[in-house]
């Protein structure tokens, strides 16, 4: 298993409300971060996904809770690949606070690749993001 | 099974992304205010809720994504209690677009029951809570 | 000065924050609700603007927050067209509490027309909107 | 009038709606995470401010959008503490994109100081943060 990416959010205060903790929805948006930082990181910026014509449309999402982030903290998201498919990539995550490396929550999201120019069609991974996923995966030889 | 209660939301513009499309993220909160629908049929608002000291925070959440929500759509969302224990309820979610009734997500979420006066201990669900879930899933006799 | 547009919002659990109240960002969203609705009561709902290629963008927005709108609270959102130019509307808003209707806050939004066929170019409002523009503010005869 | 405080900011894809670029909400979160970040800077964060008894309030918020931010693009927000009053802060803001240093938008946002455990009132600014404010408006000696 290769090392998660780290992603260093601190959080907002749009973020919370008025439980008077992070909303559960924030996370999701963190989430989101965490694999595109990844994905950027192997060479991949989601923009110029996007200009290739390819979207990665979110299919599943999971999250579990297990203690609340709060104003004044820094989350870190770790994320890993856990495994690719022809046409589909899962993320697995993690959510620590950074001061005391609490996790915070974990979470799982897939997202499937579509062909923006033939009206959103499930499209194989382009080769290029395949390679560099299975090289990711194989880790540093 | 009891019907489900139905929450009608017009998508915002601002629910939206540069796919063209409405943001994942946007489907949590669409969540959140069908579960706290519900339990306002009940009887129980969520500020009167928060009033008495407690919370009832997300535990879990599943998203299944079928088909993109888009801005011009009105979403429906459907939301029963599937089952509730002690200091929990899970409820189960459908979001369909209301002109065709296609089915866009489906979902499920638990919420705990936590004590805010008492340093957010986990708690029992309120007696007249509890009651009224029992009614509800019960049905009209 | 024709009767203002009102779009009726109950607040949702996720626009307010920690401070206990409605997030200050969350009356963006509400006014850009309250314009889009009543340029869909005047026959023009946005999804069908963008797809004539034109967009409607922000480019000035002042907000004036007096009391906080709450959690449990809807909201009405009173827009009026206060003028328009040809390339350019400026709306007015006042945000009121349903209860006791009270003013929560007022604002003013103006927005541009773009040719989104045109490289985004300034581009005159289509005549059919500012015909309608012209008779609403001229009130019914 | 001393240096802006400069705080970088990725975009991040859920701040961008349908138009293809930021929604133009999102600016008023990032000057939200700049003044919090310049105040902190002087030795203020927010939930410590929050801790001791103060809420800041945003009274009045100006924005001129200039030209779009878009995905892909790290925006830099710099604030300025324009001038204080005895229970109110003025500040002013101008968002840039990093790679060019183009002027994305401009704008304002006045807060004022309450007192959470009385009810919500204006309050002074505590000492130490107008001291601090003061040696900030009149720089290094």
């Amino acid at each position: 298993m290769p090392e998660p990416h780290e992603l260093r959010i601190p959080v907002r205060y749009s973020e919370t409300d008025q439980m008077g903790v992070v909303h559960h929805g924030s996370y999701v948006i963190w989430l989101e971060e965490g694999r595109t930082a990844l994905m950027a990181s192997l060479g991949f910026p989601y923009d110029e996904v996007e200009k290739r014509g390819f979207a990665m449309a979110v299919r599943n999402l999971d999250l579990r809770y297990r203690e609340p982030a709060k104003y004044g903290d820094t989350v870190l998201v770790r994320t890993t690949v856990e495994r690719f498919r022809s046409a589909s990539i899962l993320y697995h995550y993690e959510v620590l606070r950074e001061l005391d490396q609490r996790r915070l929550a974990e979470g799982a999201a897939e997202v499937a690749c579509l062909n923006l120019r033939r009206g959103w069609a499930p499209a194989q991974l382009p080769t290029d993001i395949r390679t560099a996923l299975e090289n990711y995966l194989n880790g540093p030889t």
